[in-house]
């Protein structure tokens, strides 16, 4: 008896994906690598994979909310990512959407 | 120039799917039926459409985390959700997943 094991991983992923994107354009406000931010996301308690995050980073340039800068100071040229402003914006309308859920949830969860 | 509203659309959406699961089997502590739910969830806040909500509560009673029985004293036969242990279960680890989330989304959206 109990939850499968993937049931319950497959839940969590589900509540941790839609996450990834505001977490990335809040990060992002101090501009940084792909590489960097991935560390400063699981630093942070947001869990992504690499394979997951770097698409969404193009995902995100492409719809205007990153702006890129290759860097090619170094021998091998890397993608800088910086929020852009309307990537600013999107980031204030999820951050209260958060904050709506938040609330929403807490008195779901505790009202028994 | 400004956000494209399918863009800010979509990306809203993607933050507010994952709360679903945790939302309805919260409420369903309470037993009901589908279209009670669809209210309840409504009233506190979580929007989800019947399209999306019946779906999952059909997927949820099969992976045991909600018990279903028919009730036939009406003239329509209508069906009675209520969350199993293993979803009381499961309400526990996604709970505490939020509040993980909360904590790093709270930091990373307050750094600047």
């Amino acid at each position: 008896m109990g939850i499968d094991d993937s049931v319950t991983a497959g839940h969590l992923q589900e509540l941790r994906r839609g996450t990834v994107v505001l977490a990335a354009l809040a990060a992002l406000r101090t501009p940084g690598y792909g590489y960097a931010l991935l560390e400063s996301l699981t630093t942070a308690g947001i869990h992504v994979d690499a394979n997951t995050l770097y698409p969404l980073l193009r995902r995100l340039e492409k719809q205007g909310l990153l702006t890129s800068e290759w860097n090619t100071d170094e021998p091998r040229p890397r993608k800088f990512y910086r929020t852009s402003p309307d990537g600013e914006q999107l980031v204030a309308t999820l951050t209260a959407e958060w904050h709506r859920l938040d609330d929403s949830l807490r008195n779901l969860t505790e009202e028994i």
